[in-house]
């Protein structure tokens, strides 16, 4: 069954994929081992990241990516992320109806993630994700991520290249600058660029970005002008993906950032390990017992902090 | 000296307090000797958080609020979490220059303070920083964060009232509802009402509110009109967070929420500390070759996991 589910992935069966990221999304007993079996293959899907705050057209302008790439024949997975309600349960659609009609094509893979609050679990599931792309082949992998904040910098750090969407609309620069939207960016898309106001966004985002440390060997991030639903500028966005790939392996920068990450990754999985490990029942009991002598203060924060650790180290 | 400076804080004096802000921010030796002191006396301060989508008016109604409060003899604390761009450096000023009136105040003490992309670091932060205010006897802290994102819903969780703020804009509501503003609010501001669509747009809150599960025992979110500028609704919210703070008392959640809190941050303080002590140099080399050895397909991620949270709990 769990071989049967492998080899199926490799042939892009689209429902042994969506089988493989449900049983990692609910971190089944077959996910590890799913996750064993995939994890040591990564590297063949590029990974893009598409972000941008609010109302600037994300959704539509992945979706005319995907198409692209999907009419130059390559493959490409998709997840989107979608903070969602959890007293209503589900995602909220909206912009995701838009991109039903590309999902359907059979080189192209879409699936919705709920963020449901769970930041690591975000992240965790989004490079697993990836690596499921990766195994079963996949050219490229997008993420396309919902608002401004912190999950958007988590995003961008295991991606290998980012796209920052904004649109003309005045304070949108000033509000991505706020948001760190500005260092994250590795191609800035000014979409909507028939509103008025476009140039003078592109000018103040130029001057922005002029602040970034650079030096002949860095990248300078781009700016497209694009209309994403009339799917104009695509090919530009396109030729500046690859652009700034051929970039990253003429630097040897590819290889070292995915290193970088498997092993921020593992750090990160090994630390779960460990709470799992730390948080027996017993040892819940014993912190509350410590956290009475805190408030009567007879013991101190500190003093708790490393009991608890010590206990743990040595009663194996 | 330490001392000196513990008891200044009990004086309310500006200078103490914003030492120790500091030192907490910049993670001192002597910081971890304030913590211990001050960390056992939290529970005077009622914690509240502003928080909305960009442009909302969030600054100018803390703003409002506290000069309310100061006009009413409380003392006030503000931290104003201002995601920070890493390649200017500084903090960006805008918003925060409305704020400098108010801060002259005797009675009113802010600090604005970059989140530099360190979402645990913030946390952490602010709900030391809640603490300092406690211990120097402030009657309430006030956290107002810029953006939407995790962090929103980070500091939702360290606060005693959750304060959203909303515009009539179109659109916003939907945003605010993906960003899962919706379930964090104990009172909803409709600021600028007096533009267009402000009913429309508290009529589909309502509506959205209304799938919020809820019994007679649990606190329904009024919705507030208000005119932050023109100081109008201030009172309203004034006395609505008085009303809430009523409402987590009676039914014992207040205390509850609080020490459940107080053990969620103990036991991230934990996590550190483990962490601190796993990643040796040695063992960073360790993981290093154990990568190796994934790549080459001679041992699997999961046993790698295993063997290196072994290697810690074993070799004390």
């Amino acid at each position: 069954m769990n071989d049967n589910l492998l080899m199926k992935i490799t042939q892009k069966d689209k429902k042994a994929i969506a089988r493989a990221l449900t049983e990692i999304e609910n971190n089944t007993k077959l996910s590890e081992k799913i996750i064993d079996e995939i994890s040591s293959s990564f590297g063949k899907s590029y990974r893009i990241g598409i972000t941008g705050p609010p109302g600037a057209g994300k959704s539509t302008l992945t979706n005319a990516l995907v198409k692209k790439l999907a009419e130059m024949n390559f493959f490409v997975g998709v997840i989107a992320v979608d903070p969602t309600s959890p007293f209503t349960g589900g995602a909220l659609l909206g912009d995701r109806i838009r991109m039903s009609e590309i999902g359907t094509h059979p080189n192209v893979f879409i699936r919705s993630m709920a963020s449901r609050g769970s930041l690591g679990g975000l992240t965790r599931f989004a490079s697993e994700a990836g690596d499921v792309f990766d195994y079963a082949g996949f050219d490229f992998t997008i993420y396309e991520t919902v608002g401004v904040g912190q999950s958007e910098l988590d995003i961008a750090n295991s991606v290998d290249t980012t796209v920052v969407v904004l649109v003309p609309e005045s304070g949108d620069s000033i509000q991505a600058m706020k948001a760190g939207l500005m260092e994250i960016g590795d191609i800035f898309v000014m979409n909507k660029s028939d509103r008025a106001g476009a140039d003078q966004a592109i000018a103040s985002l130029q001057f922005i970005l002029s602040f970034r440390e650079h030096d002949e060997k860095s990248w300078l991030p781009p700016i497209i002008k694009a209309i994403a639903l009339e799917y104009k500028g695509i090919d530009e966005l396109y030729n500046k993906i690859l652009e700034h790939k051929e970039f990253l392996i003429k630097n040897d920068l590819l290889e070292f950032r995915r290193k970088q990450r498997f092993k921020a990754r593992i750090k990160e999985l090994i630390s779960t390990q460990l709470k799992k490990e730390l948080w027996t029942l017993e040892r819940n009991k014993l912190l509350d017992e410590k956290i009475k002598l805190i408030f009567e203060k007879q013991l101190s924060l500190s003093t708790v902090v490393n009991q608890l650790v010590d206990s743990f180290r040595n009663n194996n």
